[in-house]
């Protein structure tokens, strides 16, 4: 009997991660080898709960709306799992929940955490003799993973930052002679200015767009300084803000008293810091904007290589998986710049797991506030191309998945 | 020697005000009777200090852009204009400026404020003995124009919040098992609820999409229950909360303590105000975004209706203006609801000025925070058809203008 594919979603979703999706279910589809296509219910919580979806019974038509469906279709979470050196409840029970239901392909989709967590389950199954082979399946917003050259999820949101930074610019300019002089538009991206720098890509160098990087620490002064300058010079000035800004000492410039799960900070308001910053030493009219959740689900304004290359990963990990290759995580590889072209090879899991990818300083302007030629042509590539979903009464046609439950054939679990 | 045509913008610019431009561009240049086409530099203002645009020196190619590029192509200000009894010093102006550069038809395209000013001048240059022929074009997002059944620049914002809300409620349904459960997006609209309305076109009644009016005064208590009940019935909940919400005495729930120079309080911040009270109550995790200038410039993801209404308003005004009909403002008509049908007509501007129109009440649930059936049949057609600029590297290819000033025949305005 083959062994059924488990496929589960982790972390921060994406306007994308539902075409990795597709990927895997595609790909398990085509081969003999794959018996049933579940999914966990809410990534790898439903899984210890034994809460499994068949994929098998949803309809064709709507399956296929998964690759212009934002958000996690099949449900998410945030669970980072204990060390299994000092815990192994929570893998003996995935293991448990393996066997029971003949898994013999377990594809997790996630950012740095959850390639950890998929390199600690292929080894406990491999220290417990089962087969299960165990691939991962990369995506963040933040473009953070390492051995990769960008994460399917963040092209997206950088062609929404990009084209977003494009349209207000025009906003604050036709108004500033009265009104509006200083705009900031708070992004993604904790630790890391990905998501920052391609809002640089709607600006030029000595332009009105600046950029606010969380790799370099605030200096009040000098922001203040370049805010000033740009509006001296322009008649406003437009900063794309990333979350994580930190000062001198490393500390977040606004920090929420809440952290996730993932014992991380919960970061939001740094554009009002910033805003207010400005408004006391300059005197200018403000306006900000926080875009949060709607810059990683803007499936609207997706971009095509980023929706291709999360089919891609989450195809090619399955069916290296099938082939019985585990312990791997698809990374998109950059054979050429211009005209751009990629491929996908798999790399270890354990040379991804837990590490960080920041800007290079080479990314970022001298003057610490802008992006680089050499940044721009990394970026340009990854934000290219439109992929527009359906409409219907002018809102788009997601898919609406029937989730049927897997029969539950364990006992509750508790811990 | 025909007169000279002057366009000016007004106020907060749309998604599409550059279409009602191109609507006004393209009538003049078809008509002998126009001489040559000016724009006001940044509305009003340019005008008072002879600053005018050359639009006949752009390029063809330009020009056509203007179509899908959002933003006050020509600039835009806020100005309110002195009462004439009290201080006719900018009327006389305006006139001594029509004069010198032969202006036959004047086009004023904005909200409330500026139907207004429209008039006073219209009458103005009546009682001059001025043979200016002045018109109104209808212009915002918070589509509170009495007398037309929409406004020009609405539809848009409103299919963007749609959307949005579509897009965000995905995310939020996909982590809330252990993550956020209270997602909160404030949305334009001022006084009126119209665009916090089409953020309830997401959702259905009973679901997990709440909207916020401005026209019903907050009341904690019954906010937190409504938060609460959908909280336990989805898991989740996401507010569609408009700027302008007020508590039971009238006061905005969060005002900055600055206004605009139509002495309008600056708004903006409610989210967070709402967010931290269903903590407090419920201690759930919340995230909030503030759309800001992002819902009104977002052209990428304008409504084909919208567009094709503020194309029409402005070539309408122009060609009344040019048959000698002015005081007027283009309105747009419902003929039909199911299938849409609509016609521009024409109304006294003197009905048009300084009113405004508010949510009915029969458009709010009985419960105070959903649209009903018929707000929904009155908004979907407004949202309706899909029209995307084209795009380069990645990024919507807008209309950049020359801008060139016309030479100067008068001296230097000072007041």
């Amino acid at each position: 009997m083959p062994g059924n594919i488990l496929y589960a979603q982790s972390g921060g979703v994406t306007a994308v991660i539902n075409a990795s999706a597709w990927g895997v279910i595609s790909a398990a589809r085509k081969s003999r080898r794959v018996g049933k296509i579940y999914a966990g219910k809410d990534g790898i919580l439903g899984i210890l709960h034994e809460q499994l979806i068949d994929v098998g019974a949803e309809s064709p038509r709507e399956l296929r709306k998964l690759m212009h469906t934002p958000g996690g279709a099949f449900g998410s979470c945030r669970l980072k799992l204990p060390d299994p050196k000092k815990d192994d409840r929570h893998y003996r029970r995935l293991i448990e929940v393996f066997r029971a239901h003949n898994i013999g392909y377990f594809l997790y989709n996630g950012g740095n955490d959850s390639q950890d967590t998929t390199n600690k389950i292929a080894k406990f199954c491999q220290n417990a003799g089962l087969k299960t082979v165990c691939n991962g399946i990369p995506k963040t917003v933040d473009n953070d993973l390492v051995e990769t050259d960008c994460c399917p999820g963040f092209g997206s949101v950088a062609k929404y930052i990009a084209t977003t930074v494009a349209e207000t610019r025009r906003d604050v300019a036709s108004m500033s002679r009265t009104s509006t002089k200083l705009f900031i538009i708070e992004v993604m991206g904790r630790h890391a200015g990905w998501i920052a720098a391609a809002g640089g890509l709607a600006g030029e160098p000595g332009g009105p767009i600046m950029v606010a990087f969380p790799e370099i620490p605030h200096s009040p002064g000098k922001f203040i300084a370049a805010v000033r300058a740009r509006i001296a010079k322009h008649g406003y000035c437009c900063v794309v803000a990333s979350e994580g800004i930190v000062d001198r000492k490393g500390r977040f410039l606004s920090e929420r008293d809440t952290k996730d799960s993932f014992s991380h900070a919960q970061l939001g308001g740094v554009a009002g810091v910033l805003a207010e910053e400005c408004k006391t030493a300059l005197g200018v009219k403000y306006h900000w904007a926080l875009a949060d959740y709607m810059q990683r689900s803007a499936r609207h304004l997706a971009s095509l290589t980023d929706l291709e290359q999360a089919e891609a990963v989450g195809r090619v990990a399955t069916e290296l998986a099938i082939k019985g290759v585990g312990g791997i995580m698809p990374a998109i590889i950059r054979t050429n710049e211009c005209p751009y072209r990629w491929q996908v090879k798999p790399v270890s899991l354990a040379k991804v797991a837990n590490r960080e990818r920041h800007m290079p300083r080479k990314y970022i302007s001298k003057d610490n506030y802008y992006i680089t030629a050499a940044c721009r042509r990394y970026l340009t590539p990854l934000i290219s191309g439109e992929t527009y979903p359906p409409y219907r009464d002018g809102i788009p046609d997601f898919a609406n998945l029937k989730l049927a439950s897997v029969k539950k054939l364990l006992s509750d679990w508790r811990i």
